[in-house]
C-alpha cells in the first residue's frame, strides 16, 4: 500500500493548480487538503483493481487519484462548522481552522471539479467512452444518490439517530462510504474492460470491505486515541448516534467486521493469486489503528 | 428565450433526483436552487449556438441544464454565510436560509456531480469522445482556474479590492464569469463538431458578451433596486469594492458594455442570419433590468 500511496501523492502534486495572482489561495487549500495525508485505500483499490486487467498504472494513478479528490473534497465540506465541526483531520488542523470557510468552501468545490477533470482527460485513456464511463460512475457515487445523500441521511441521524435500525445504519454506510469504495474498484475495472462476472465480484467484495471497513471506523471512534487516529474520536456516542458499536455492542461488531473481510477474499476467488493485495487490503481494513 | 427557458425547465426537473428516505432534503434543497428561476441565459447559448450546427435539441438541452446546475451550484455556494453572506435570491430567501447551511453546502456539491453525470450520460450524445470533451471542457471552466478560482479573487477584492486597476477586474469576472459563458457556447460547438474558425468566433463572442453581461451586472447593482433585481443591491459600494462602475463612473461604463455588445455581434458574421437569436442574446444582456 505504501507504495502505492506515494505514486499518488506523486500524481496529486502534478494534476493540482499552481500559479500566480489572489486566487492561488484556493491552490494552496487544495494542496493542503489532498497531500500528505491518509492511507489512499481507495486510490489503492483502483490500481490493483487494474492491474488484474493488465491496465498501465499510469492510467489507474490518475483515475485513482481522481477518487481521492473526491474522497478529500468530502472531507473538507464534513469537517465545516455546519457539518460535523470538527477541527482535526489527519493530525493536523481542518482546512478551514487553517485557512478560512470561504477558502475551505471553494477548494472542495474545486476539488471535486479537478476530480472529474482528471477522468475526461485522454491522459486518463485514449477511449472516450472509457473516460464518460468513468466519469459517469463517478458521478453517480458520488452525488445526491450516493455520498453527498449519505452524508444528508447522517446528518438526519444526528437528531433522530436513536431509533435507527442496523438495517437503516448499513444502508447509510453503503451510500456514506460504501458507492466511494465500489466505484474505486469498478473505475479499475472499466479501465480493464471487465467482463459482467468480473465486475460483480468486485461490487461484492467493496461491499463487504466497505461495511468492514466502516465497522472498523466505528471502533476506533469508541475506542482509539486521538492522537493516534489522527481526527476527534468519541464524537458518535456523545451525539447519541446510533453506530454499529451501539447496536450490536463492540465484541459483536469486531466479530462481524472480521466476517466481513472473509467473505470478501472469498469472491475474489475467480482472480485468483493475482488479488493476493486485494485481499490483504480486506484485513487492512478491520485491523487498522488509524 | 422563453422557449429555451421553459424546456430548460423541465429538462432539469427531469434530472434532479426523487426518492424517500431522510436524504431526500437534499434533493429539495437541490430543486430550489434550480427549478422556478433565473434567465437561463448560459442553457440559451448552447441551444442556440447548437442549433447552428444542426445538433438536435434534446442534446443540447442537456448540456446547457449540466450548465444551469453548475451555475446553481455556484449561487447557492456564493450565498452561504462565509461567502457573500446573501439571503436573497431570485426574489427568495436563500438556500441557506430555506433550508440550512448543511443542507446548502451539500446540495451546492450535489448539483455540481449531478452536471458532470449529465454530461457523461449517453443520451447527451452517442460518441463518448464528445462526451467526454463536454466534461473536460466544463470542468477546465468551473474549477481553480475558472470559476472557483474568480470567486476566491472576488473574496480577496473585498479586503483589497479598493487598488484593483481595470485589467485586473477585467481578469477577475473573465474567470467569475466569463469561463461559464464560454463554455455554454463550447459545449453546443462541441456537440456540433465546429471547426477551429468557428470555436474561436464562438470564443470571441462570449468573452464580449460575458464582459458586457458583468457591466450590466455592476450597473443594476448600483441603479436597481432588490424587489426588481431579485437580490441584494448595492452591496459592492457598500463593500468599498472596486467595480467597473468606481473605476469608469457609470456613463463610460454603459458605454464599454454597449460597445462590448456591438462586438459580440459583429464577430458571429460567419454564421449569418441562423445566428440572429445569438446576437440578441448580446444586446438583451446589456439592455436587461434583472
Amino acid at each position: 500500500m505504501t507504495e502505492v500511496a506515494d505514486r499518488i501523492e506523486e500524481t496529486l502534486a502534478a494534476l493540482l493548480p499552481r500559479g500566480d495572482g489572489p486566487e492561488t489561495r484556493v491552490f494552496e487549500a487544495m494542496a493542503y487538503a489532498s497531500l500528505d495525508g491518509g492511507k489512499r485505500l481507495r486510490p489503492f483499490l483502483t490500481v490493483q483493481t487494474a492491474r488484474l486487467f493488465d491496465v498501465p498504472d499510469s492510467r489507474s494513478l490518475r483515475a485513482g487519484a481522481a477518487i481521492e479528490l473526491v474522497h478529500c473534497y468530502s472531507l473538507v465540506h464534513d469537517d465545516l462548522p455546519a457539518m460535523d465541526d470538527d477541527d482535526l483531520r489527519r493530525g493536523r488542523p481542518s482546512n478551514h481552522v487553517a485557512f478560512d470557510e470561504a477558502t475551505a468552501i471553494l477548494a472542495g468545490d474545486a476539488l471535486q471539479t479537478l476530480a472529474f477533470e482528471v477522468l475526461a482527460d485522454p491522459a486518463t485513456h485514449p477511449d472516450g467512452e472509457v473516460r464518460a464511463g468513468l466519469v459517469a460512475a463517478l458521478a453517480a457515487a458520488a452525488g445526491a444518490r450516493g455520498m453527498v445523500g449519505g452524508q444528508m441521511f447522517d446528518i438526519a441521524a444526528e437528531t433522530d439517530g436513536a431509533g435507527f435500525t442496523l438495517e437503516q445504519i448499513v444502508r447509510l454506510q453503503r451510500l456514506k462510504t460504501g458507492r466511494l469504495f465500489d466505484v474505486s474498484c469498478q473505475a479499475g475495472a472499466i479501465l480493464g474492460g471487465a467482463n459482467e462476472a468480473e465486475r460483480s465480484a468486485l461490487a461484492a467484495y467493496t461491499e463487504d470491505l466497505g461495511l468492514a471497513f466502516q465497522i472498523a471506523d466505528d471502533i476506533l471512534d469508541e475506542t482509539g486515541n486521538a492522537a493516534e487516529v489522527g481526527k476527534k474520536v468519541g464524537k458518535d456516542a456523545s451525539a447519541g448516534k446510533a453506530t454499529f458499536i451501539s447496536i450490536l455492542g463492540l465484541d459483536a461488531a469486531r466479530e462481524r467486521a472480521n466476517l466481513l473481510a472473509l467473505q470478501a477474499v472469498k469472491v475474489l476467488e475467480c482472480f485468483g493469486a493475482r488479488a493476493d493485495l486485494l485481499r490483504e487490503a480486506a484485513h487492512f481494513a478491520v485491523g487498522r489503528r488509524t
